[in-house]
C-alpha cells in the first residue's frame, strides 16, 4: 500500500506528529484539558454521536469539561492519535495498531463508517484551536484514509459490518 | 528524566526497532508465530508466571503454540514492545503509553516488581531466536528501566502497590 499522495510515509509522519506539538498528552492541568478539549469539541460539533457514550448521550461541552471520565477517555483517544502518528513510517506497526483499535471497540457496535469520519472531527478539533495548517491536514487525511483501509479490511475478515 | 546510558533516547530507540525486524507483528503465519513464540519462551523458561493467565496456568510450549488465544495475545505483546521502541525518542507520549499499560493491567492484581521483569523475559526471547546484539540488549534495559520508572510512579500515584 502506498501513501495516497505523493508524500513519503515519513513527511505524513513528520507533519501529523508535528501538528500535536501543542497537544502533549501527559499529567499537567493542560496536558489534561489536550484530552477532554477534543470531547468538549466532538460533543458540541457532531452532538448525534454521543449515542456512543453511555450514560452522556445528552452533555454538553460544558458537561463534557467537568467530567474525570472524559479526562481519561480524552488521554486515551489523544494517546491513540500520537501513537498512530508516530509510528506511521513502520507500516506494519501502524497497522497492526489499527487492528487493535478495531478489536477494543468491537464491544461498542460502531457503525463503520465512523472510522474515516474520525479524522474529519479530529482535524476539526485541531484547527478549532488555530494549530493546524493546510499541509498537516492534507497529512492527517492520509493517514487517516490508510487507517480506514485497514480498518474495513480488518472488520471484513472479522466478519463484521464493514464499509465496501 | 534523562536515558540511563550515555546514548541518546534516539540511538536507544534506533537500536530496539531494528531488533524487532525479525519480528514484525502482522497477519500472516509468520508474525503469528513471532507473538505466539513469545509465550512459548515465556511459559517454558518462567512457568511460576503462568498464575497470571487464567485457564492457561499449566499450559507447556506446546499447548501454548497450538493455542489460539495465545496467537492473540502474543500480537498484543509484541505489538505493545514495536510501538514503545518506536515512540521512546517522544519522551511524552512514551510514558503515556507506560501509564495507559499499567491501567489496562489493573484488573490482574500483577506483583509490581514484575514490570522490570518482563524485559528480562522479553529480551531472552529475542536472543532465543539468535537475533540479539549486546548493544540492542542494553538498549532495551535502558527502554525498561525508564519504563518501570514511570509504572512504579503511576502505581503510587493511583494509590496501587509499587516497588519503592
Amino acid at each position: 500500500m502506498s501513501p495516497s499522495s505523493s508524500s513519503s510515509r515519513k513527511e505524513i509522519r513528520d507533519l501529523c506528529v508535528k501538528s500535536l506539538d501543542e497537544k502533549m498528552v501527559g499529567t499537567t492541568e493542560k496536558n489534561i484539558e489536550n484530552g477532554n478539549g477534543f470531547y468538549q469539541y466532538f460533543f458540541t460539533n457532531f452532538p448525534d454521536l454521543r449515542v456512543y457514550f453511555k450514560g452522556a448521550e445528552k452533555y454538553t461541552g460544558e458537561d463534557v469539561k467537568k467530567s474525570e471520565r472524559f479526562d481519561k477517555q480524552g488521554q486515551r483517544i489523544l494517546l491513540a492519535c500520537h501513537l498512530l502518528a508516530n509510528v506511521f513510517d513502520n507500516e506494519e506497526v501502524f497497522k497492526a495498531y489499527v487492528r487493535e483499535t478495531i478489536n477494543r471497540h468491537r464491544i461498542y457496535k460502531m457503525d463503520p463508517a465512523l472510522w474515516m469520519a474520525f479524522f474529519t472531527v479530529f482535524t476539526g478539533y485541531l484547527n478549532s484551536t488555530g494549530s493546524l495548517t493546510d499541509e498537516q491536514r492534507a497529512a492527517w487525511m492520509s493517514l487517516g484514509k490508510e487507517f480506514n483501509e485497514e480498518s474495513q479490511l480488518h472488520l471484513k475478515n472479522s466478519n463484521l459490518p464493514y464499509v465496501h
